[in-house]
């Protein structure tokens, strides 16, 4: 079972901050034994969204995403994934309805661009944030899923780990699969004969 | 003109080590008006890593990829990107002389696997590494650059400013571009309302 990440942010394109989202899922995922084959980053940019997309589910099963599902203009992911699946975006009433009981609890008044929030594409299984205001929402697809999740690493950490991880496990019956790796400590020795002596060992690997 | 990153290693995709080469490279071609569109990590794996390789190419002028040109068998990039352009790797005596002088200098024995590394694609340019035994390599194709440095934060932050920013000013006659941003700094209103006062100016970003 192939997964593979996707963080969506232009401020992580330019470098203007460090994205650490990709290597937490990455290691969530590998400590379930699932093998991630590649992260992609890509702008607020629905074409390129759209085509990185399209390219991860014609390799692999799982795609998490992260980043791009806030209330602004430029948060496109939801759009992205209704166009590549076909599926429109769907108002739905009970994600309302935690969004504004969200900003009732913070005492902020709720801006009218957060009704984007409540929108999920057709048929996906809705994401519930108790964290913040970006509910996230899984498509599946024939023996895939696609899970979209905040970039805020705090509220995209609780729903890895109470939510994505969860569901992953049951949906793909994932058991006791575990990526074994072992690190090897050297002294004295630099990384090309060391490279020698352990060469078995690295055909070996997969 | 756009530009990607690929970073490779196995260690990244696993989320054993945080990726910062990425955001790093990303911040000095954003400084000289280069447009990033795509940032990419693969792990140890010829075939994926030529696959992306590939991929990058048919959409960018610029491809800086960073890691995986060690002395050790799980290194592969040169190998695949010998194998996407079709050049076969050259021994490059130059080279090999400056690896050894290096070996010699830090008083270690060279290993005879750090031959591998002074082979670069046929008719690519070299890139000399006065902070380690890994030369990186430029390969031109019509109207690009593919450029490979090692993942080494040290040598790829060295090579990055002395060698490939000056090669890629002179090489696409990049003189006064710049990307331009600007950050607003807002107090004591959320995104979405934030987003919807600045919602013309995102419109006229890009």
């Amino acid at each position: 079972m192939k997964a593979e990440i996707i963080a969506i942010g232009s401020e992580l394109l330019l470098g203007q901050i460090l994205d650490t989202n990709s290597s937490y899922i990455a290691r969530c995922l590998a400590d379930n034994g699932i093998e991630i084959v590649q992260t992609t980053t890509v702008g607020d940019d629905l074409t390129r969204i759209e085509e990185v997309i399209q390219n991860a589910i014609t390799r692999s099963s799982i795609i998490v995403t992260t980043g791009g599902i806030g209330p602004t203009e430029d948060d496109l992911t939801r759009e992205a994934v209704s166009e590549v699946f076909r599926r429109p975006l769907t108002f739905q009433p009970h994600l309302m309805e935690q969004i504004e009981a969200l900003f009732k609890k913070r005492g902020f008044r709720m801006a009218e661009n957060n009704r984007k929030q409540a929108h999920i594409p057709d048929g996906a299984i809705p994401i519930e944030n108790p964290k913040g205001t970006a509910p996230g929402f899984i498509v599946e697809y024939p023996d895939g899923a696609l899970i979209s999740i905040p970039g805020v690493p705090l509220e995209m950490e609780y729903l890895m780990e109470n939510t994505v991880i969860p569901y992953l496990r049951k949906r793909f019956d994932i058991k006791h699969q575990v990526i074994q790796y072992r690190v090897l400590r050297a002294c004295g020795l630099g990384e090309s004969a060391i490279g020698l002596q352990i060469k078995d060992l690295m055909k070996g690997s997969q």
